[in-house]
């Protein structure tokens, strides 16, 4: 038996473009000579696609496309993603559902048992958790489909939830020959080794093949990276498609293969998943062009490799916009990372502008320094120049800042997408160190640069923050790990009062946070979607 | 039995604050001689306290608490509410429970039976269903304690949701002599005559007195009216607590009061719920001055009201800040309208940095007209220069948008709370004919206007925008009411295309709404918790 596990990029809503992907995978298929076709979760509406499920002309529209599907699936049996009624008596509208075809007609669906309802995932707000485990006969075969959520209990993987059920135990019992899974398992740092050891755990138990194919692409802040596989009986990997790009994942069951380790190479898909995010947002939504600030630091030179490598150097523009406390160094840098890109520069002194607004508030504030307001007068300059560009180019403005920035109350909101607002400055490191791997693309002098906003004369960021090293620990292990404080203080060896004070800030800058630019998902918790916390609040 | 409904104002987090207030509410139904106390929802921690949920410590001080406050309820009976473990077995952490205790001994607890997960409401994220109706007896009755929601189904007035229990129906088997209700039910725009008509069916149907104490006070975005209330046994209302304060409701079921309409005061309750959800928000998260811009038009003379009501003339600053485009009368409207409200105004003329940015902008931008950009500058200036302000003197920057803009692409999102972008233009102006009617607050000149940004010369909102009435109209229909385009058009007398064409506008504008301030909801769907539209989509 051949299997094609057609690892699609689908767009949230595009029910028509969608569709289209699924009829050429099935001719793909054909042309393959694959009899089983396996699609990610949702197929037909993307993952997810959130309260546009409320609208019951969306939900009939994708029904009327199935219908126009499944004729395509002659000499095929095939599982495709979508979201359906659930008739009407149910606590929720809606089931989380799969289409499954053989030969031109429709064999009935399975519906997911699990509803993740925790972290990002908010499936409970539409989807009523299905009732059974069921095999589909196809060529002698006994074939499971299950939906992401339903192979991860079984390994207790499923965040703070428990579910009364394990699908995979029940699946046991009924002996399957093979397990597909549709997913929409979203990226995160290091995310497919966890993955590939949870699916693991199930084939061992179901003692069968297990096929696993996810999404990819961007939605919103969401990123998937894809990496569909196929693991044996023994769980065991046997191949695995590429990551952060659609593929087809060819089988064939009947060829003993040998396993291979999976390769692993987290730096390298964190910068492909940030690629990806800026491509597919601005390509999905209709964004031509992106502008952004290059202030010789190491966070807007990062930026500025994503977006070339996202949308070609052509379709980029950078502006340098030196104030008098911005070192000589800080401009020559810029230039030379613009000209290694290729990259159009425009250089911009904000001095003229900066100097109208300290004469009207100097005059205003007579009694009071100024400092704070003067730096921050600074960067909200740069920022309406952008703007203005902006405005002028039809480009949208990418904000530079990174997670670190985020987490305290530093750095602007600036721009319309915030691609590094999940990544630490230890990361923002680590992925300048890898650009620079195969020749010098972003300036030594960058990387080497203590860290400063150059706002006032001799700056750095260690005037009013720790070092990155403790921030960055901190951050990772209150906000992705949940730790608490006094374990966190114990296991970096920090003073407790120090970690305690930093938490504070975090909390402090909540407010400032609701009006950050959309940004991308790359850890197990970003400062945006799957994170509620209240601003007013006063537990911690 | 004497009852005091207790119609406190939580804060979100604050374990030892809330306790105290369940204290003193236990002491002070022991001098009016109750014999009975009912809580709002979630009494102890607030309601909802979100993510600070899945923090165990937080929830182990809560019940720490309970043990502190049990020995208070002696000589009473008392339901109050408090999120609780649900043992680690189940699907969900938790428990939304009410812990239900008499003469300082706890009797057990109810668990919330329907959670409410849809719009605003995310129950099904922490907590487990509860499984039975109970029945307490005391004082020779036989009272049931219910949560919020589980009197909604009844009245099938839950959203688009069906649950397949109705507590309600099951309680009538159990014949209880006395219902009470503990709530967390936010405001809206008309709400507590829903409210009393969903009660009322409950009460009719149960034959017996049903008690109702909601939760009053601002938590970020939600606000809560309290309007506690208790209806006899025929549904009807005899006694309302007040709106937008705490306050006691205290029952004599022995005495036969008549019953009574509701007052209804629509517009009086939407400026109340402003006020309220300002003060709160200042109050709570210790902010003690609030800045805003003055154009002299309507919606920042609105906003400038509800500041002075919420905060006090004293803590509250005025700018004025003209252009080259500015009208005389706006800077004359805004001085009469500061003098009426007894506020500073400082007058900060934009001219000299409009012009430097000109002068900048015109040599970058030789070949491109200005236009939109100029448009934009000028009012970039404006946040610039009040952000200055903001920082200079610890003043919140107040956004005085409102709910019209925010819908289409016009608006800024500069300032740290935008406590009008709920409110459409049409309410605005029900808010300023409200505020004037005792006198002249808000300067006839302003209301009597064209709107207009004052950005270029001769500029009418009605430029680039259909008049507000339309605008609205569509706004109420389509966020708010969910219709489709073809209804809207045809319920409305409108041009299909024209309903269609705003509706895109109104998706286009989602990637900007992401950075909107934090905010009030005042209306069933507001542009922010609650509505989870994607920003790429190719649905709509």
């Amino acid at each position: 038996m051949r299997i094609l596990a057609a690892q699609l990029n689908p767009t949230i809503g595009d029910v028509e473009g969608n569709a289209q992907k699924v009829i050429s995978a099935l001719d793909r298929a054909r042309r393959q000579k694959a009899d089983v076709v396996v699609f990610p979760e949702l197929t037909l509406s993307g993952y997810c696609p959130d309260d546009l499920l409320l609208d019951s002309r969306f939900i009939d529209a994708i029904f009327q496309k199935l219908e126009e599907i499944v004729p395509h699936t002659k000499g095929l049996f095939a599982a495709i993603g979508l979201p359906r009624s659930s008739g009407g008596k149910k606590e929720k509208l809606l089931y989380n559902s799969v289409a499954v075809c053989a030969d031109g007609k429709l064999l009935g669906f399975k519906n997911k048992t699990l509803l993740p309802t925790y972290d990002v995932f908010d499936e409970r707000r539409y989807f009523e958790p299905g009732e059974e485990e069921i095999l589909w006969e196809y060529m002698g075969r006994r074939i499971a489909v299950t939906i992401c959520e339903d192979v991860w209990q079984h390994a207790k993987s499923v965040g703070y939830t428990h579910y009364a059920r394990d699908p995979v135990l029940e699946l046991k019992e009924k002996r399957p020959d093979l397990v597909l899974n549709l997913s929409g398992s979203p990226y995160s740092y290091g995310r497919n080794h966890t993955r590939l050891s949870v699916f693991s755990k199930a084939a061992k138990t179901l003692l069968c093949p297990l096929i696993f194919c996810n999404q990819v692409g961007g939605n919103d802040q969401l990123l998937f990276d894809g990496y569909s596989f196929y693991l044996n009986e023994k769980g065991e990997l046997i191949q695995q498609a590429k990551g952060f790009i659609e593929d087809d994942l060819i089988v064939d069951l009947s060829t003993h293969a040998c396993p291979s380790p999976p390769d692993e190479h987290p730096t390298k898909d964190l910068y492909s998943a940030l690629v990806l995010g800026v491509k597919d947002y601005f390509h999905k939504q209709g964004f031509k062009q992106a502008l952004l600030g290059l202030s010789g630091g190491i966070d807007s030179a990062l930026a500025l490799c994503i977006a070339v490598d996202a949308l070609g150097s052509e379709s980029v523009l950078a502006l340098t916009l030196p104030s008098r406390y911005s070192s000589k160094g800080s401009v020559a840098d810029s230039r030379n990372l613009a000209k290694n890109l290729n990259v159009e520069l425009i250089e911009v002194p904000i001095e003229p502008i900066f100097k109208s607004y300290l004469d009207l508030l100097k005059e205003s504030f007579r009694e009071s320094p100024l400092d704070l307001t003067e730096q921050n007068l600074q960067s909200r300059i740069r920022a309406m120049i952008l703007m203005a560009y902006s405005n002028q180019y039809g480009a949208l403005l990418l904000n530079t800042g990174n997670k670190s920035e985020l987490a305290t109350l530093y750095g602007d909101m600036a721009g319309g997408f915030a691609p590094l607002h999940d990544v630490t400055k230890r990361k923002i490191y680590e992925l300048a160190r890898f650009i620079n791997e195969k020749g010098e693309i972003i300036p030594q002098a960058i990387i080497d640069k203590a860290p400063s906003a150059e706002l006032k004369p001799n700056q750095k960021d260690t005037d009013t923050l720790p070092p990155y090293e403790m921030l960055d620990a901190v951050i990772e292990d209150y906000i992705e790990e949940r730790l608490p404080v006094e374990e966190i203080a114990k296991r970096r060896k920090l003073e407790l009062e120090f970690v305690k004070d930093l938490v504070h800030k975090i909390h402090l800058a909540e407010y400032k946070r609701r009006q950050a630019p959309l940004s991308l998902r790359v850890t197990l918790k970003a400062f945006n979607r799957g994170r509620q916390i209240p601003i007013v609040q006063k537990w911690i």
